[in-house]
């Protein structure tokens, strides 16, 4: 993408030297005030743009008459995910000169439209939307009528995408990378637990599960798997309640690192050995998934790429070098095996 | 403090029906359109605030001439503390009828300064404070001095407030707790990790460790006490260290959680077993804490607390009900007693 990377070094002395100017003009241009030539104008802003010089945001909003915000709609905010997400949002979204306001919709009372109907366009002059399908569709794509960019990163499902622009991942391969590295070690009694309903934001990853299982010709089985919702707690209430009724399982597939690290806590609490007595392998990769004793064995997703690549697709979209129907893939997810699995015991 | 709780099942049409009028002139008042009389206008908006009906914020600023947004800024949004706090402070926000903008400063190049001046009076009308000194304090001053109206919260140090209006937490007797906890429990070799300088953002709690050792007559050691970073790594490294240097140490006093969950790994890879042969107390409670195996025993800061009054008192501000020296006090810590820490295992 053709923004200049933001350069933290570069300084105003340096613009003004390189331009032939003195630090007033630069200064001047920048604010769009005092009398500049319109030649001097142009040189003094290519280059800032060369050296990579960041003016004061609110300066440059000034001269070019927009705000320099990005909005950041996400669902959630003490999932450890969206912090993570937002960072690198927030750091690609100064690269390319912007402020991220970070709008958390979760407990908005209408599903954060209001939210959003606030941000876009008068707040913020690009909105990206990282929540999970909570915010109505028909929502973003009337603000995208109305000409507002609107971007959507991340969604799961690369083979029924919606008529947006929009960062994708695969989740359906995220999944089978899972429960392959679970059927590789061994295991066949197999449980999963997903976060979310069969066809929910976690279906893609359900999908690879089944996918594998099949593949395995492991019978699969409505009583080893628990639906239930995306969070550490509920994920220990299905492990819980999963655990207590099918005590032979030796692995459990969860979609989530959240939920995955509630299972772990319901399998410590119920006398389970993770992993000499049960495996768990999990999808994401946040920070707390490394930081677990034993580590979480997961598949990891590029969180920060779909974080950088929603911000630049954003900014494209108002630069007019991307469409409505601008699909951006992300890598592909990779296996990191921590410490929660192992061959199941009767193999070793 | 005195604006009534938002009501999420409060409709527009209740509001209709008790003040007497149709539908379409409640939403007539509530975007300033249409012709109403005074006294009409007057019922309907009172109608709809005793009942907490929440118009669309975005028609209400149209009414208002003002930006229903208030803007949360704080630092490091990847440690659990911010995006707990930030959620409590999106639904005080929204009690009060607004929404909440997070700012993450800690990437910004010049601090946060040019990211609070965009944010501060014009994207939204008031901004709340929470990051621990990054934003250079003559900022916060001068955003003061131009009527723009800014609340810190928290503020560790209530012996030493600054000239903002603040929300205040006895940062000290929290250190204190901590340490008498230990004590209690037999412990005389006690390390201290401080995630921060010593007269840093943790001052007031290692204050708190320094003066309870004194009452124990046990003689501090420099070589027993390490400052380091607020961060999970910086927790692991210092605690690898300090033990690594100390190891006939009983208990650690760490003055923070994050970092605390940092110690209790180093702990566990140099071969300890937390409790048996290492205590490990800290200070605020957040999610994680909880969550570990064994579980972290910390003195609980009330951080909802913290944030509610943060944006109850930048509303009250905003209103002409406080002023730049109202300081609110939050309840005093509790000590939450788990799994991290015991009697010394020669005292057993």
């Amino acid at each position: 993408m053709s923004s200049k990377p933001f350069n933290p070094a570069a300084t105003i002395k340096d613009v003004a030297a390189q331009a032939g100017v003195s630090v007033m003009t630069v200064s001047n241009v920048l604010r769009g005030r005092g009398r500049v030539s319109e030649e001097t104008r142009k040189r003094v802003l290519e280059t800032a743009e060369r050296q990579g010089y960041r003016p004061n945001l609110t300066a440059r909003a000034l001269v070019e008459g927009k705000a320099p915000t990005l909005a950041l709609m996400l669902s959630c905010i003490t999932n450890p995910f969206y912090p993570e997400f937002a960072l690198a949002a927030n750091l690609e979204a100064l690269r390319h000169e912007r402020h991220l306001l970070v709008c958390n919709t979760d407990h908005e009372p209408d599903g954060g439209s209001g939210f959003l109907e606030q941000v876009a366009g008068s707040l913020s002059d690009g909105v990206l939307v990282a929540n999970n399908g909570d915010l109505p569709m028909d929502e973003l794509l009337r603000l995208q009528e109305r000409g507002i960019p609107v971007v959507i990163s991340v969604w799961e499902l690369p083979d029924d995408l919606p008529d947006i622009p929009c960062v994708t991942f695969d989740s359906k391969a995220a999944g089978k990378l899972a429960v392959e590295h679970l059927v590789e070690l061994g295991h066949r009694r197999i449980g999963a637990i997903i976060g979310s309903p069969k066809h929910g934001i976690h279906g893609g990853r359900y999908a690879g599960f089944r996918d594998v299982m099949r593949a395995a010709k492991i019978k699969p089985s409505a009583a080893d798997e628990r639906f239930t919702k995306d969070s550490f707690e509920h994920g220990y209430e299905a492990g819980k309640d999963l655990l207590s009724a099918r005590p032979d399982l030796t692995a459990i597939f969860v979609s989530n690192d959240l939920p995955a690290l509630g299972v772990m806590n319901a399998a410590s609490d119920l006398g389970y050995s993770v992993p000499d007595d049960l495996s768990i392998v999990s999808i994401t990769d946040i920070i707390p998934a490394r930081q677990s004793r034993p580590g979480l064995t997961t598949v990891a997703i590029p969180t920060a790429e779909m974080a950088e690549k929603g911000v630049s697709l954003l900014v494209e979209l108002m630069a007019g070098r991307a469409t409505e129907s601008t699909v951006v893939h992300t890598s592909p997810p990779t296996l990191v095996v921590r410490g929660s699995t192992a061959a199941p015991a009767a193999s070793r």
